[in-house]
């Protein structure tokens, strides 16, 4: 078997297994303030090129988004995300179970706009309803799709003026600013959010997200946060040092690029093959379309997730990674070929 | 400088670091449903001796407890702990932040009985106040003692009688199972108690904590709480991986043995010259009291929590691990005697 | 000026308040264990044609949803709602402050089917969503429609078999009950839902919901819920009693009819001025469409809420109560054909 | 039977269910925008002697006390109270259930000093513990004492330094300004408490609390908290009006007077008779204790709260309202005399 199903199926790259074996009986203080956690941080502030951002490290994306979202708001304060947003759909109500309403937009393409932003403000009045104060964002987003900078330029000039925060959820931030599409930098990230995560437990590390404050508001006391609800690690050092790994040089983006490279060779020998997709992705997400009676037969050797019924056929999701061998696409094509 | 402050200043057994190398290029599925997992479970079902036991794995002892006690209680009803209860003081209100009330009771040594706990039943009498329906212990306390079997069975027998649950904080399990004091097996735990976590972060993993739910009404749904709290790790393999390796043979035990042989080394050699003790724990903490001064000089060398003052001394708190060096204990004790 | 703005515009119908007056200085228990409410609620049981009930007095609509429907769930279980709930748009986030998702399905009427529940049903598969536990649906709805017989059944057939608490807000009970289009009667609820409760506060009480528990699951400790939620109102009295008042003869029937025939004077009226609506309302709400100049001219004299943009025109919604004189209505009428 | 079982064993003053019966056909706006609130509010600014003061009504303590304090805080803060204070004791965990922690201070006469305030933020030192940020004091306390304005005075001194807000649950404030002891003018109370509020329940309402928002960081959006709590009563002019009657002129406070009075002739008759109190009480509670055989006997004729034990016999709590008559006084009095 081998598996499209996700981009956390294998452990993780090489280099930082032998950064954790290196490192493994240095003494270090507990709770993300030791030495790989600061340094970590201290390479990153750097190539995000803002020597005042904040940064914790947090173990997944679900506890991200709900440790973030939850401390930057008051309880009648809400979120706004696309309809296809990670937080709205797949985390079981994390951000509801901490008290804040969820306010969605529909999306064809995973992305939000001003304009919608502005129709859900104007939705919301006076205090029969929630107060909409941040708009969350993905980059990828949950169906593949990238921001370009004029997008996120646009968003973060509307955000400012109504007084909204803007938070961008980075799991697949790698694959983003690796995409065909992409024209941001990290170093543009912090002039144009007020918060947002590195994603690592999707590009390459065991675990972890790097979560970096740019507003000087949601930065007091963010630890307490953190420890209330159960995301601070003891061991924090075991995700510092792989983000210290990933960014020591270009590993990060690397892996992103090689896990981009694979979809579109993927994504592009389904196109030529006459095959559909659900959504234009250009990041490390195919969505194509096949009858039902093909997705059977893939099953067989291939694991991967069934994404939903397009009319009578069904759109499935093939996402590669930065361990997805070019072997593994090339036996991918040649047994549906075989089907086609 | 070397380091008595804690269990977890160090990375992973070496053990565990090979088995994370082994199987780094597996692909396994997601969300703690990969074989390391299950294989983990089932080895931990032997040697608890209940196959019926429900067993998740989490990131850390906050985090478990916070997800476990909130899965367990309806809003109304309240946790008992001692007063020096981890979940009452060292978590930032991640109990009460999931609505539920902490009640305490005072205690000496970090244990409750059931005379303790029928008096917050006493008090507790309407609607007006909230309803007490779960008991936290710790084993080994916060303060290093450990519960007898009997100890642990009347506890057991009252709850039941009170239909109270019965909840172990198992941070330190493996350090209480070792303790010279203990005639505690692991299988006697699944017996007396409704739920209770087997401790990894601080017994020589990466990080971890193996919750075992063992009463059956605590069980339907429970990977919907973790995943709502922002503990279901998506490469749940990484936990699931170190307690196959932990429990593969007596290595679990072995790392908590040597923790406590090296307490005890301390203990009995700080007892000889003279030092009195805050608590008396026969775990893998000691408590010293020094003079300000002393404590001062050992500071220069040493890493070690302050605990408290007692009268114009105060205790500290020094704390062995797996991976505690006997010439760390000797260091300690050739320069304490200079100073004393 | 004259209002049709609510149903909550005047104090309370007359001999509520004789009764306050009458009762005033007789000592009773507080907290709604006085002799009003046991009284209040042993005529409500035998009205409802079932001994077994449990009810309990709140002050109003909101207070009463969030109360019932967080002492139901557990932390990852959600409402289903019709996307035009009172709870998912007009409650400021309450369901979702005690940690609860509501889901919703788009609904052009108000109401709920089997077959829309189903579709969220269909949706949420496992533990990476909500899991949908409780259907709330609103009776009269919030666009005045009402729930024949024969849909409640098929509702409470649907909820029975999938084990979804089926919930009824009746924050205008009286006026569905009364309707022209129902043929529901207040004995037939408690055989098909698992509870609901009997708005006062929009039919003639100074303030006050009962809440019916039909299901024996929901009883337990319910009192806690409504103290710990700051709804358990030292004076219970003086909810109970207006229940006595209201249920004593027909009063509370005699009000609703008194609305809803003002709403259908109004309705048919405008519907003879040529006068289009929004929604087909059978109840005490009526939501015609009016040009923005029109709707400005009746602003002058007339107190109403602006419901939205239907394409260039304006809906309102009139609200009729027990209060509303006819000359009222005659006199909107003779201020609107002026206009048109 | 005759209770002194507490002040809201009877309805209404009388001069209130006449405003109500008055008032009770006029129009009015709903949520307490009407002008019986917008009136009382503009009355209670006169009579605080402030204008910047912002006021809400709301039906009870417990819902005043968790309104405010989940508004005031962010997560990760907590209350402190004095371990009689109320919502520590007798709310059902109300604080808890909206995230907070409530720290406590133990206390023999139930009020707080800056010294006891200190001893708890000198424990709490860092994001492993919550942080103190709101202290909470009852006047009159939940055992009948008052503050003197030189207490009061420190705390608030204390508190501006500390960076604390200071909170007043004022549910028997009216007994409190009243009493004997007592030298703080209402008008005092913006001065010196962030915000406080004015029992209405406990001293000859229907039901109703005012609350007065004095530091300004608290005003911001506190409807929408309000109305989040379900505590936005439909009919708010319901309790905006008894505010207008209790402070068009003094019979708020001639209400007070009458209880403490009928109180003091309670405690200054059982003094004379020999009888000892649990606590110096000079509001309208007395804690007389009696032995147990003559507590039966009591019960008889008597309601009453049983308090607690004192060693081998039992302290009752005895409670005077604005409805208490002398002759009940003397009643229990002269049966007292019989037994004793």
């Amino acid at each position: 078997m081998i598996s499209f199903k996700n981009d956390y199926s294998e452990g993780a790259h090489p280099r930082i297994l032998e950064a954790l074996l290196k490192s493994n009986l240095i003494q270090e203080q507990g709770y993300g303030e030791d030495s790989f956690c600061l340094g970590a941080s201290e390479l990153l502030r750097e190539r995000l090129g803002n020597k005042d951002l904040t940064i914790h490290y947090l173990t997944g994306g679900t506890q991200a988004n709900l440790v973030a979202i939850s401390a930057f708001l008051r309880p009648h304060e809400a979120a706004i995300a696309a309809q296809t947003g990670h937080i709205f759909v797949h985390e079981t109500g994390a951000i509801e179970a901490t008290g804040h309403k969820v306010l969605t937009s529909e999306s064809k393409d995973g992305k939000l706009t001003p304009a919608q932003i502005q129709e859900v403000l104007t939705a919301h009045t006076d205090e029969h309803m929630v107060k909409p104060k941040l708009v969350y964002i993905s980059n990828t987003t949950e169906v593949g799709t990238v921001y370009s900078k004029s997008e996120l330029q646009a968003l973060s000039q509307f955000c400012r003026e109504k007084n909204l925060y803007l938070f961008m959820d980075g799991a697949r931030l790698g694959s983003a600013l690796c995409s065909e599409g992409n024209d941001l930098d990290l170093a543009d990230l912090p002039k144009l959010v007020d918060a947002f995560y590195i994603g690592g437990t999707k590009n390459g590390a065991l675990l972890g997200e790097a979560l970096v404050l740019c507003n000087e508001a949601l930065k007091p006391d963010f630890r307490y946060h953190m420890k209330q609800k159960g995301a601070l690690l003891a061991k924090g050092r075991v995700i510092g040092l792989q983000f210290l790994e990933l960014f020591r040089d270009n590993l990060y983006f690397d892996l992103a690029i090689h896990a981009n490279t694979m979809a579109y060779k993927l994504r592009d020998e389904l196109k030529e093959a006459g095959v559909k997709f659900l959504a234009e992705s250009s990041s490390n997400q195919v969505f194509p379309i096949f009858s039902d009676a093909i997705v059977e037969q893939l099953k067989v050797n291939y694991h991967f997730e069934i994404w939903g019924k397009v009319g009578t056929q069904t759109a499935i999701r093939l996402v590669t990674s930065w361990a997805t061998r070019e072997e593994a696409v090339d036996s991918f094509m040649a047994d549906l070929k075989k089907i086609l």
